[in-house]
């Protein structure tokens, strides 16, 4: 065992329950102006839940797009600013004529590879009707591509 | 509420069931013959889905191998190109040494540090008896260590 | 068809199962005293199965703190020193004057950034009472700003 390693009792609303299954779908849509923004989706992903009726099972959300994340992080501008330096320093989107994907005629290759750092989806656990999270987890929606139309899945399963 | 936000009712073949659950397993093998290679089995995903018989629910495709990675991007030989290029930047195969994991006698380092930029795993939702994509979504095998014999986990679960 | 797949058919101890779901969920503790570690968790998410009685279906294990992760890779020291000197490369801690997000007092940016490289959590598969692993996948807790107690989510559902 490990050392660090506490197992507590069941904590919370969660348990061992024993019930049919139901499932939720919804598409969240987004137009981001910018080419990059970090956008704070928890309230919609909260709404969708109470709107499921899900009380114990899995959130699934995705980004439907493969230019763009979502992913769980703090909600500070500090932070943000530190992501997007940090992912034009890693994956830069100048020159375009860096990326062979550009010679498609886009000029979005950096973003199909800044979106690989920070991951197309969450998988969120459901207890008690509510989002299972830790004292600062928020859910982001990252767009590296802008300008146009795109959506966020919110698939729920659970009882 | 998010400026970007627009909430649809439910969409396509979701909405809400309440049924009993049931699960599918399947294993996919791979024999890369070079190092490294990017293959598309959003197929025989397609076929397992098909197979299992699962309406709503979701799919988890995950990689059995710690040098391998299963992700979602777009189908195009210039981005795979330049995800090649980039994982080769960010983690290179050489020197060996450069690595303490190579002293065990493996020369892969460099295979388990690209398989975390890329992942492990992608869970995509089933909706009316269909991968729940985005237009341009297609799931890949990423190999970074290959020469043997691999295998892909596809499970599912759902009613 | 994909020129190196080979689909089996159902293999061990999955297949089709028809019954009524359950939920389980746990909260796995950790102190880990310096500022970075890797910790193998898999004995641990071992027992929360075996406690929940699941037999098919997902496990969800993630990291409830935004500067840690939850990984799946090996189990062998010289890797975890590669992470650890490959993370510090990608988003050193020092100067921490780099990072805006430390203007609030902290000194942990470069851990939010570590975080999105090494992943929040993992899916694992259940089939036949077990998590269902390649030869070499173990579980990792990863501490990227230690010095007090953190949490770790286990959330399986299932039949």
């Amino acid at each position: 065992m490990c050392r660090h390693m506490m197992c507590d009792a069941n904590i919370g609303n969660g348990g061992i329950l024993n019930r049919k299954m139901r499932t939720y779908r919804k598409e969240l849509w987004f137009n981001v102006r910018g080419r990059r923004e970090f956008i704070n989706i928890t309230p919609d992903v909260d709404e969708c839940l109470a709107e499921s009726g899900i009380v114990e099972g899995l959130a699934l959300v995705n980004a439907m797009h493969i230019t763009a994340s979502v992913f769980i992080n703090d909600n500070e501008s500090g932070l943000h600013h530190d992501y997007e330096k940090w992912l034009e320093q890693l994956a830069p989107h100048e020159p375009v004529s860096r990326y062979r994907h550009n010679l498609t005629g886009e000029d979005n290759g950096d973003a199909h590879l800044k979106r690989q750092v920070m991951g197309r989806e969450v998988v969120v656990a459901i207890t008690g009707g509510r989002l299972d999270f830790g004292p600062w987890e928020q859910i982001f929606y990252g767009e590296f591509d802008g300008g146009r139309k795109k959506r966020v899945l919110v698939k729920m399963i659970g009882q």
